[in-house]
């Protein structure tokens, strides 16, 4: 029928974690400050602690923060620095419209690959997305919590190793469905909230003048600065296309548009 | 059986996404005031950060408005001038009667083809019906909306374009949803809230006579206005088959009947 | 097995709509007073409407009012009336027992057929059962709201016309569903509400003598009168029965029985 | 499967219509007062009404009173004396275990295999467990509401006549459902409440002597007296395995004991 | 599949009646005082009630009472003091992981058979876990819950006998569900509740001395004692493993930790 | 289809008891202080019960505790310890993504399985996730609850002789599903909460030299301890991962970070 044919129309074609991966870093990770080297440093000790051979063989970690703070291309990159020879990639950007039953056959696909391999890293990104976290109700997939809490405390086969990093925009959300407490470590992702962090995404862009960025730097001093790598690298984007003299006004003023920069302190 | 004889009756012929434009413009665009030419303006800036080469790949937006107000018009007026070599309309009148998951594979696929093509533009129409929003309760469907979070923020694959268009007249329950935060940005298609928009468009229905139409301003004069565009066509189509001397009287009456015009100031 | 065997057993016969409307006016329409005549030339006009080639090819009417207030044979006679080339009748009483998917696959069908006709009428009878509306709950079906919120709205295609009569008994219900502002106009069935309304329909039956008539007059007077069309018939059904000389007073207290005669005023 | 061994196993052996309405008639119908004159008298004129060639083709009378007040037993005898061609039961007896749609199905059927004939009886034995209601929740088939919902309006077919006797212990469940108003009519069974109610049934059950009759006349005199017809049978059944010298102690004390005779006043 | 393959694997096999009497009885029935002997009196009066050629054809007895109390054990003694040629156990022991349909049909096959044969008694084992019954929620089969109610009222055929005896705990839930109304009777089983019942068990079990015995009815001596005769007897299992001399400590000791023994008098 | 691919790829592969038992207590059972003997000893009289030909047949216990306090290991070394023949695991890690039926058919395999030997130990690790326990609602499987409530009751046959272990984090939640009640004794895991106890587990571990040993005790004299052992064993995997100068205040100041280690009295 024609459910049946649409159905299988849609091959799902899962990417390969490589390219999975480079899809998450496509615009790279700026050092706009402070915050990213120390997230990177605790990552790499998680990392490290995983590979020890005497070692329980499971951590994992997740890494929460903002929309558009940029918690996947860390994971990302993590998941790549980790040098380990299997990496996947588990994200609902694959499994789009797939019933929960479907998802978690999915999900426990990937850990059980995972621990046929001595050293495996597997990133789960945007896990409220994996629990079709609704709002309203709210709504979520029970099968799916249920199997992500056991998989985060089960213990790979003796002498393998096993790394996961999951990401979400939605902490609260997890502790109430008392998923916190089954990772070993969490780890937070700050926006940019300084001007300075700004300025050196900026010069990173290579799209304005020295004088430009000065007359930026001026008109942030002083204000309250709280903006997503996302966002941001989404706004200079948008400053590209307008013609060059209206080009740090367009900046600003979408800035403070889209709340990332305020005359008043604001508390998140 | 009986059932799957029904279904197999009902093979869904969905339009080409043209003449599914066509028909969400049947009327044109009548350019009644100010607010029709900002928003075209706006988004056809949206149109032009789509397809910069330099940029992410991806931009979402959302035409909001009142019932009657012409997102669904204006939506298909900015996918045709957009130039784009693929455009698809993703509506729920296509959709009746499907179950969630039916919907969401019909949704998945117009998403799939898009990654397939270099530049596409999707309208996604009626946004709160596709969720399949009941007020009582309320009831949505948890899966459409799962889907249409994910969609709305995957990245095409590297190289490729995509626009999404959204219209919606209900606001407040997207946002409700968190799914207002998934768009790029919000434009929002305002009712005529003045007599001169009115009479612009009464003029170019060539219905009226001179003394007719300034009949009606006088009378509308000093009066609150607010009437969404598809609204008005049909009073207008209702005096078109009353008799001449009795046209404009049942034109102004009906206006006030349907809470288009009133003698003292209301608040939507 | 036995279901199966069940389901194949009442294999849906659906009436001709020919049939089905002369059901619904089984006993005609009777002019009892003033509301009746307007009625019938309020929806006339839009009958014209729904067929102007100038128009907008979509006009759909909700014809509401208490039960037994003769809502469904007044849609009938206005479908009759329109002499529409294609009418159909969207009934619960043909879809008992489905599924809500069976349902909509029924109620999209009737649509379907009539986008292929060029002059189009469907009564759509008793929206609230084909809601499957149970007010302990409340529970509905969303599947069924969903395809009529869409389906009401839905233009045909091009050059197409179509009229959509509905009726049903619990306005307020469809408010709160926010189905109310789907369609272009509503039609209020009132109950007869005066001795003049009910001595009209008692002369039309041709029961009672001349005597006899003035004696129900006299014990009317005035009092509160509060009864739909479809019970009234019922009554004098019931006193045609009985023995002539009691005719009367057996006539005058069911109607005090059934609420519908009162010696204080009562708001509905 | 097991399951389906089951169910196959279980072919649902319908007994013929005459074989039901004897079981629900197994202790006949005893004249224990003027209620039961009563009520056959009413029921009597609805039977006729329903016959009658001019009037609307449908009588539907709902049967209702306390549990074990002797409702099945009345609707039966109603059916009986009715002397229509086609009599079925519809009972929740004939459908244990079976799912919501089975149930709605074989409701159908019965309808529409009374449609077919001339003269029809359906009896339809305790509404409440046809709606699956239960108390907790509550719960109920809305699917079988919608089925009965529109079953009690539907006319039959030109020219067939139909009665519906339905009988039910929860009319206020019936109430809160929407479904009393369906009704043509309303019967009320009641509970035996004085003395002589219960003298009469005692009689005519020749187990007592005179001498005992009196002496249980005697200890009744003054009290609150409320029992359903079948419970007191069920009394009288036991006070018939005990031995002669304690029967009437043994009855008289269990009276008290169920409830249906008290010192002091008490209202239901 | 996996899921099919396991379904296959468990071929319920239903023990004869037989076997599950005596599975019930492991341990006999103590006569441990004066309310064991009365419930056996009242059961077995209701046993010659059934039979009676003369009555109605169906008794149906709730025994209910605190968990451990011995219910299930008193149940299948008065099945086989009944000497009825037909018993059957319906217990969710063999409905372990059913569906609620299965649960259904299975429940049903037993009556079908019982109402086969001319003497029939059937044992329902605790009726709540039948019904799944979770108080979070609160959630239970209503499915079960209709089935039940309408077979512990259903007449078997003409001139067949059907006695039905039921166990619960949960008394005041089955109360809530309306079922209680249900039963021809109900029989409370006691815990034991003084020092003498608790001594009956002892001096029976042939484990103390005649001194232990009477040091431990010192130590019981004005004390509150309530406990289930099934908790007494896995009391005495323990102490039965530890070493002589401690045995009377130990027994007093888990008397008052399972709260069978108290200082001060509680309700329970 | 794709998920039927899935499903077949995903062939449940469940361990041999041995081998979960061996995983169950990777690292060993230390004896870190009084409340470990103890519980050892208590569980120990509970097999001897178990095993003992007069008593009844069933022992079922249940072993709880804070999340990582040790329940599974000390679960598992009592059923090796337990030297019964048949030994089984029922753990919610060989069920990830089962449907509640698929779950409930699992755990009742392995039952079945131990009714066929005569001395049966069953394992079933945390029990509020083998019931899908979610605390948002709060849902769960009613169809395994009630499964194990059977389960947890129900009689080997005559002369077999069962050992249940049950191990669950959440005492509370089985309380409110009157689960508690079933089981014939509870034990309870304490975390670690002296110094003492966590030196005994540092001593075992040999990472720190006689000197950090005497530096950790002074550090934590007079603070709040409260760890579980699990956590306790991970901190000091890390620490033995960082430079040997700096491992004494990294293990000190994870101890803090993670709530282990208090300067003030709290009450967990
Ligand atoms: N320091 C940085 N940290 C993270 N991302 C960076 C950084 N510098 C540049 N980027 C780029 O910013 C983008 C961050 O987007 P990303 O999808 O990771 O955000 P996110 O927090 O996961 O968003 P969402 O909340 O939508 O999941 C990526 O394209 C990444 O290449
Ligand atoms: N300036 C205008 N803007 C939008 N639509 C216009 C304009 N001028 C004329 N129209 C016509 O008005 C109608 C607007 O209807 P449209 O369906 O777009 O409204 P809508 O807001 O999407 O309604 P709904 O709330 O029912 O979805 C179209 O037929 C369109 O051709
Ligand atoms: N003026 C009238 N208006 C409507 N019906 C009339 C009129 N005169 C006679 N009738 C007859 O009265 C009956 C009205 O019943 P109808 O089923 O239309 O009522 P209804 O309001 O739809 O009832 P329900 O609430 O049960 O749906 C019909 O048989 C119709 O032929
Ligand atoms: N006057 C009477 N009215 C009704 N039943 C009577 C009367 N006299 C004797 N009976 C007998 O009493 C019994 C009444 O039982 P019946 O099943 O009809 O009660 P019910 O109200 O339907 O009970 P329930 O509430 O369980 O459905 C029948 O066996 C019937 O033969
Ligand atoms: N006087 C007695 N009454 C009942 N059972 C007795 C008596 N004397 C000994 N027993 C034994 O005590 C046990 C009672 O257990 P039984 O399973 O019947 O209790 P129960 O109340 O049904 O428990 P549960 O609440 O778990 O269903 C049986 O093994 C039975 O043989
Ligand atoms: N005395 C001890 N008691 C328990 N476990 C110990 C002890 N000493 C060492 N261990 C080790 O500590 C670990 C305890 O982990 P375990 O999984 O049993 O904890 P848990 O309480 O079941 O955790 P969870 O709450 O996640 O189920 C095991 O690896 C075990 O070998
Ligand atoms: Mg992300
Ligand atoms: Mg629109
Ligand atoms: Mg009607
Ligand atoms: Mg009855
Ligand atoms: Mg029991
Ligand atoms: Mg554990």
């Amino acid at each position: 029928d024609f459910l049946h044919a649409l159905e299988n129309d849609i091959k799902p074609a899962f990417g390969t974690a490589q390219e999975m991966l480079e899809n998450m870093l496509s615009r790279g990770v700026i050092n706009w400050g402070q915050p990213v080297t120390s997230l990177l440093e605790d990552g790499m000790l998680y990392v490290q602690q995983a590979k020890a051979t005497e070692s329980s063989g499971l951590v994992s970690v997740l890494i929460e923060g903002a929309p558009n703070s940029g918690k996947s291309a860390l994971a990302a990159r993590l998941a790549k620095m980790s040098d380990f020879p299997f990496v996947k990639v588990c994200s609902p950007e694959d499994m789009v419209g797939f019933t929960e039953s479907a998802k978690c056959l999915h999900i426990r696909k990937i850990f059980d690959d995972a621990y046929r391999s001595t050293l495996s890293c597997i990133v789960v990104d945007n896990v409220e997305r994996l629990l079709d976290y609704g709002p309203i109700g709210p709504r979520y997939s029970n099968l799916t919590l249920q199997a992500l809490l056991v998989l985060l405390k089960k213990q790979p086969p003796k002498g393998r190793k096993l790394l996961i990093l999951c990401t979400s925009s939605r902490r609260e959300v997890l502790e109430e469905m008392e998923m916190l407490s089954a990772f070993t470590s969490v780890l937070h992702v700050p926006n940019l909230s300084s001007p300075e962090h700004v300025l050196g995404v900026l010069e990173h862009a290579e799209l304005f003048t020295r004088d430009e960025l000065m007359s930026i730097a001026r008109n942030m001093a002083g204000k309250r600065v709280y903006i997503g790598i996302k966002k941001l690298l989404g706004l200079i984007d948008m400053a590209r296309q307008s013609d060059p003299q209206h080009r740090v006004v367009k900046f600003l003023s979408k800035m403070e548009e889209e709340g990332g920069l305020d005359m008043i302190a604001r508390t998140q």
